[in-house]
C-alpha cells in the first residue's frame, strides 16, 4: 500500500481508455474526450468505451472494457455512477494499472454511495489497481499537456512550470491554477476527490519522486492517513522539495465545515502546525500565500546571511515596504561599497543610496538606470533577495521600468520580486507574469512570503528528523495510580522523589523517618486524578508526627469526595528541592498524526496564556531544546533577570527520556502527563512531582 | 490656525489663476492647465499668469499675480521654485485665501529649501492665506470634477464616490486611487507635501465637514502636530464618518525610512495604535485593507449582533471562507426558520443550509436561484453583512453569477461582499466593480476587513473620550524622591503606606514604633533611581530594632553605590498588606500625541510578555477598566483558578486619580511610574508602594 512510485501510468500513460466516451458535448465523457483529443497532446493509444454506439466523434467504440484488445495503463471512468463498479472489475481483470472515477454521487451522497466505495476500496486492495476518485477532476499534466479530466478550463490553465499541485477541493484547486495569470506555472494538479484509495498523500509521494516538480503545493480539509502524509512529507523533504500547505481547521467553524464538506477525520490544528514545522511543511493562512511562496520557492533558495533588499522609486512604497520587512523580522542587507558606488554613480544625489534603495522617479525618465543600479544590489554578495514594490501602473511608463528589470533579473541568480500593489493590471504586471516573476499582490503579502523563504533555507540548514508519527487507533485505556505511573518514569530513566504507599498513619510516619524529611503525603488512588483540590495533598510535612497526621486527612478527605473510589493506600514522599520552574510535559495521541509530546512553563504560562510547545516523537535532547526555545516564556528557563539558570540539560534529557520510554513500547501508553515536573537551578535537576500515566488495553 | 473649515476654495473655487500656465505639454504647469481645460468639469473663472507670454492655448495671460483684476480665490503656483516666493507674496497681498504650490525643490532638498519654507510659513500666519505644499501634487477632487494637479492620471481616476483621501506621499496615494479599478469610489484626494502650513490634519478636519464625505482615509508616516491631528479626529469622529488610517513606521526600519521620506517626527507606535483605537480610527496594515475597510464602512454599519453569513457555491472555499471567519473572532449568524426554509426550498437536497451556506453548483446551472436565496440570507434579521467567496473565474457563467448577486443586493440594505480569490479578473469581476461591491482581493483579506467594520460598530456604541492630547515641548525636568513623590500621589487620593522620613537609625526605630510594625525602611534620594538593586531596600522587619540596624545598612550601601547623591534620610514605612497582584502603572509624555498612561501587570507580564495598554490621557474609571480587559493577563486580575478577585474598583480608581491629577496641572509632569502598585483582594485597595515623579521646569 506504498502508493506512490505506480503513478506513471496516471500522469503520463502510454495507453489509455475512455469508459463513457461520449457524442455530447456537455457530458462528463464527452467533454473529458474533447480534453484529450482536442487540448491534450496524447501520443499514446487511446481506446474508447461505449455500450450503445459503434463510433463517437468519428472513433471507433468498444462496447465495453473487457473487449479491448489489450490492457491499457489507464482507465477514466465517465459512466453514470450505476455503471461505474463494473467497469471497474472489467479494468481489474485486464490488468489494468490505475482508474480515475470522475463520476460522482457515492460516499458525498448518503449510506449507498459509502458501501459502494467500500467496495470499490476492496477491489484495489485486492487487485493491485489503483484507483483515484471517485468524484474527482480528474488529470491535469501540464508540463506534458495532458488532460484526462472533464474540466472545460483545461485549455485555458496551460502555463507550464515547476510546481504541482494535489488538493482536497476542486474549487480551491482550481483557483491555484488560475494565478497563472500572475506567471505562476505549475507541473500537474489533482484534485482527490473522496479519496477511496489514492489520497493526497500519494500524489504528494509520487511528486516527490517526479523530476519536473520541484515545490510541492497542497490544500488540506482532512488527513486520512497520518502515518502515510508523514511518509510522503519525509519523501518530499529528502528530495529537498518544499511542500506549501494550506490546511482548513484552525479554527471552530473551519473544522466543521471541512468536516461536512469532505468527510474528514481532523486532529487537533496545533498538533499539526507542530507537524508540518517538524517536517519543513510551510504552512500557509490563504490560497494566495500558497502561491507567493511556491513561485517563490521554485526560483531559489535564501543564501547564508538571508538578508534582503529594498529597490524603488517611490519614497513612500519604499518606507512602507522596509515596514513591513521589519514586523516580518527580516533583516535588510548592507550593502558592499562597490555596490553603493554604482548607485552613487547612476542616480542622482536626492536618491536614497541605503537599503530601501530609492532611486526616485529619475528611473521614469532613464529607465537604463534600472538594470544597472538594480542588477549592483542583486549581485550585492549580502543579499539573497530583492523586494520591488511597484505601488502603480502607470501605463506604458510602467512597462518599460518593467522590462528594465526583468533584463536586471537575467543578470543575477537572486530572485527579483515584483510587489504590484495596484489593482490596475496592466501591460507591466503581464510582462512581470511573463517573465516568470510572479508578482506578490500586496507588500504585507511579500514580507510574509519572504519570512517563509527564509524560514524554510533555515529549516533545510538543520537536520532532518527521525521517523515520526505513529497513528493508534481509539481502544480502551487504563490509568495507573501516581505511585505506580512515577515507577515507571523511574524505571526510564526520570528523577521521581523517592516515595513509598503507607497504609497506617504510623506506617506514614515511619515511612518519612526513613526517608528523609520533610515529606509529601498524597492519597495513592488510580480513581482520584485531581487530588490538591479535595485535599488529598499535604506537603511540607516537618515531623514524623506531621506526616501521620497528614495520613488521616487526606484519607478522610478522599473517602468523604470519592466514597466509592479504590484506595491503595496514602503515598509519602521525600519533599524534592523547592524553588526552581515547574514545567508542564506530557505525551498524547492525536488520531490523525500520531504520539505528540507537548511542554509549557507551569502556572499561567499554560493556562491563561496557552504558551506551549508540541512535536510529533521521537523527541530527542536536542529537539527538545528547540521545543523549549519555542516557547515565549523561555527566558524564565534561562534566569530572567538575574535568576539563576535552570537546569536545561535535565529538562532536555528527561523529555528525551519519556519519549524513548514511549518509543521502546509502541501502541502502550495513551497518555503520560508529568504536572508539576520541576526544573531546578543548574545541576539540580528536574523532578517528576506528580503523574498521570495512562496504558492502552 | 484651527485651518479646517476654510478649505472650500481649495476643493471647490469659484475662482483660480493657475500661476505658471504653460504652452509646453509635459511642463507642471502644462498639464496642470491641461488637467483644469481638458478634463475637469470647472464652471469658475480661470486666470492665466505667465511673465512673458500674452496667451497660453489661446487663454489670455497676466504677466504677474499682481496684474489681475480681483483676486482668485484659489491660486495653482507652478512656477520654478525660485519664483514662488515672489507669487504668493503678490498673491497674498491681493487676498487669494487658499494657495496651492506643486513646485518642488525645498525642504527635501536641503537647508536653503527649509529657509524658504520658513519664510512661507511667516507669510501664512502673517497673512491668513492658507498654503498646501510645495511639493504636493494638488488638488483632486473626484466628485465635482476638479483637478488642480500636475498629475496626468488626474482623467485616468475619476470614479467618484463618498471616500475621501488625505495622504503623506503621492505614491501611496495614487495607489489608493487605482482601486477605483474594483469599484471603490472617491471623493477628493490631496497629498500633502512638504506641509509648510495645511497638515494632513486639517484636511481630515475640512472631509469631517464635508457633505460629500463619508469615510476618510490616510495614510501618515508621521504627525506633525498631535493636538491639531486629534482635533481632526474628533470632528470626524462626531460626525459619525470613520477614519481609515495606515500609518508607516511601526518597525525599527519603517520608521526610519519614514523619517527619512518626509522628515517627520515619528513617536512611539504603540503610543500611536492606543490613540487611533481610542479616538476609533482604524488602523490598517497596507494600502490594499484601506481600500477594503474605507469601501465596507462606506456601505454602512453592523447591526447590532455584528453576525455575518457566507454563501457560496463551492464547498472547499466556503469551509476556508468559515476558517477565516472563526480566526478572526467573527460571530455566523444562525438563521431564522423563514430563511433556512427559503434554502431548503430553493437549493438541492445535497447543498449545505446552515452558514456556510453552500448552494453547491446548482447555482451555475441556474442562477435564478441565487437571486432568492441570497436575498433570503442578507434580510435574515440575524445578518450584518454577506461574504460571498469567488474562487474562481469561469467567464460568462461567473458573470451570470455575479449579476444575480447584484441583483440580489438591489433588495437587501445589508452589504453583500464578494471576495474574488482569482488572479483572473474577467467580466464578472468588472460587474461586481460596477456595482459598487468593491470585491476584496482574498478570503483572508476580508476576514480582517469584516473585523474591523465589527469592531467600527462596537467602537461607535461606546461614549466618545473626552478631549484627548495636550502635546508638551521637550524641556528640563526634575525627579522627586521617593517620599516627595508619593506625598504627590497621596495627596491626588492614592492609597500610599504610611512613612516618614528618619534622619537616624534611633529616629527610624521610633517611626517603627509609632507607625506600626512590620515597616519597610527604603534610602531616600532622588539621585538613587533603583534601590533595590544597590541594597537600599529592606521590608518585612517585625521590630523596632530591626528597623534600627536597616537604617545603617541601607545608609551604608547607598552610600557605597552612591558616593555622590544627595541623601534626604531614609524612608521608614507600614509594610503594605501582602498578596494580591503587583501592577506597573505610568504616565509619560509622548512627543507626538501627549501624555500617556500604561499599564501593565509586574513580572514577567511587562518584562518579558511586553503585555501592556495604553492611553491617552484622560482616563477616567470606565476607561481604566477598559484598559485592564485589554492585557492577556486581565483574568489574574479577576482571580484565576479560584483566587481571590483583586479590587478593580480600588485600581480602576487610582488609574483615574492619577489621570485627573496630571489634567489637574497642566504642563507640570513630565512622568509618574508606579511600580509596583499593590492591588489586594477585593475591598482591600489598591497601594501605590514604588514611585517615581518627574516634573517639568
Amino acid at each position: 500500500m506504498s502508493g506512490f512510485s505506480d503513478l506513471g501510468p496516471l500522469f503520463d500513460p502510454r495507453s489509455v481508455v475512455l469508459v463513457g466516451a461520449s457524442e455530447r458535448a456537455a457530458s462528463v465523457g464527452g467533454r473529458t474526450l474533447a480534453n484529450i483529443v482536442d487540448h491534450s497532446d496524447f501520443r499514446g493509444t487511446l481506446h474508447l468505451v461505449n455500450a450503445t454506439r459503434p463510433e463517437v466523434r468519428g472513433l471507433p467504440c468498444h462496447r465495453r472494457v473487457a473487449d479491448l484488445p489489450s490492457a491499457p495503463e489507464l482507465a477514466v471512468i465517465a459512466v453514470p455512477a450505476a455503471g461505474v463498479m463494473e467497469a471497474l472489475r472489467e479494468c481489474a481483470s485486464i490488468g489494468v494499472k490505475v482508474c480515475v472515477i470522475l463520476t460522482s454521487g457515492f460516499g458525498e451522497t448518503g449510506e449507498e454511495g459509502r458501501a459502494a466505495e467500500a467496495e470499490m476500496k476492496a477491489l484495489a486492495q485486492s487487485t493491485g489497481m489503483r484507483l483515484y476518485g471517485p468524484n474527482c477532476p480528474g488529470v491535469t499534466n501540464i508540463n506534458k499537456r495532458l488532460g484526462f479530466t472533464f474540466s472545460p478550463a483545461f485549455k485555458d490553465d496551460l502555463r507550464p512550470g515547476p510546481i504541482g499541485l494535489a488538493t482536497q477541493g476542486g474549487g480551491l484547486g482550481r483557483n491555484l491554477m488560475q494565478a497563472m495569470e500572475r506567471g505562476a506555472g505549475f507541473a500537474l494538479w489533482c484534485s482527490t476527490g473522496n479519496e477511496v484509495d489514492l489520497q493526497v498523500a500519494d500524489f504528494i509521494h509520487y511528486m516527490a519522486g517526479a523530476p519536473d516538480v520541484r515545490v510541492i503545493g497542497t490544500i488540506l480539509e482532512g488527513i486520512k492517513d497520518g502515518p502515510r502524509f508523514l511518509a510522503a512529507a519525509r519523501a518530499a523533504a529528502e528530495a529537498g522539495k518544499p511542500i506549501v500547505a494550506l490546511k482548513v481547521g484552525r479554527s471552530e467553524y473551519g473544522m466543521r465545515a471541512a468536516a461536512s464538506h469532505t468527510a474528514s477525520l481532523t486532529g487537533s490544528a496545533e498538533v499539526n502546525s507542530a507537524a508540518f514545522r517538524q517536517m519543513g511543511i510551510i504552512e500557509v493562512d490563504d490560497v494566495d500565500e500558497l502561491v507567493d511562496v511556491a513561485s517563490l520557492l521554485a526560483r531559489g533558495r535564501p543564501g547564508r546571511g538571508a538578508r534582503i533588499a529594498v529597490f524603488g522609486s517611490s519614497g513612500g512604497a519604499c518606507a512602507l515596504a522596509a515596514d513591513m520587512v521589519g514586523q516580518a523580522g527580516i533583516v535588510l542587507a548592507e550593502f558592499a561599497p562597490e555596490t553603493t558606488a554604482v548607485l552613487a554613480e547612476k542616480l542622482p544625489s536626492f536618491a536614497a543610496l541605503g537599503n530601501p534603495v530609492d532611486t526616485t522617479t529619475v528611473t521614469l525618465t532613464n529607465p537604463a538606470v534600472i538594470e544597472e543600479t538594480l542588477a549592483a544590489v542583486a549581485n550585492d554578495p549580502a543579499v539573497s533577495l530583492v523586494m520591488l514594490p511597484m505601488p502603480l501602473d502607470y501605463g506604458p511608463v510602467s512597462l518599460t521600468v518593467a522590462e528594465r528589470m526583468a533584463a536586471a533579473q537575467r543578470l543575477s541568480p537572486v530572485p527579483l520580486v515584483p510587489v504590484w500593489m495596484s489593482e490596475r493590471t496592466g501591460a507591466a504586471y503581464r510582462h512581470f507574469a511573463e517573465a516568470g516573476m510572479v508578482p506578490i499582490r500586496s507588500l504585507r503579502n511579500a514580507a510574509r512570503a519572504f519570512r517563509r523563504f527564509i524560514d524554510r533555507g533555515a529549516w533545510e540548514a538543520g537536520t532532518m528528523p527521525r521517523g515520526l508519527g505513529a497513528g493508534l487507533p481509539d481502544g480502551p485505556t487504563r490509568t495507573l495510580s501516581e505511585a505506580e505511573g512515577k515507577a515507571v518514569l523511574r524505571a526510564a530513566g526520570l528523577a521521581v522523589p523517592e516515595g513509598e504507599i503507607a497504609r497506617s498513619a504510623a506506617e506514614a510516619a515511619e515511612i518519612a523517618s526513613r526517608l528523609g524529611l520533610p515529606v509529601a503525603v498524597k492519597i495513592a488512588s488510580a480513581d482520584i486524578l485531581h487530588k490538591s483540590d479535595i485535599g488529598g495533598v499535604a506537603l511540607g510535612l516537618r515531623t514524623a508526627e506531621e506526616a501521620g497526621a497528614a495520613f488521616e486527612a487526606v484519607a478522610r478527605a478522599a473517602r468523604a469526595h470519592h466514597p466509592e473510589a479504590r484506595i491503595d493506600g496514602v503515598l509519602v514522599e521525600r519533599m524534592a528541592p523547592s524553588g526552581g520552574q515547574e514545567v508542564l510535559l506530557s505525551v498524547s495521541r492525536d488520531p490523525v498524526l500520531g504520539q505528540v509530546m507537548t511542554c509549557g512553563l507551569g502556572g499561567i504560562h499554560v493556562e491563561l496564556l496557552r504558551d506551549l510547545s508540541r512535536r510529533l516523537l521521537p523527541v530527542d535532547a536536542a529537539e527538545a531544546a528547540r521545543m523549549l526555545r519555542d516557547l515565549r516564556g523561555f527566558p524564565l528557563l534561562q534566569g530572567l533577570r538575574g535568576a539563576a539558570p535552570c537546569d536545561l540539560e535535565a529538562l532536555c534529557a528527561a523529555m528525551a527520556a519519556i519519549s524513548a520510554l514511549v518509543e521502546a513500547r509502541p501502541g502502550e501508553f495513551e497518555e503520560i502527563e508529568i504536572n508539576p515536573l520541576r526544573v531546578g537551578a543548574a545541576g539540580e535537576g528536574a523532578w517528576a512531582l506528580d503523574a498521570v500515566v495512562t496504558l492502552r488495553g
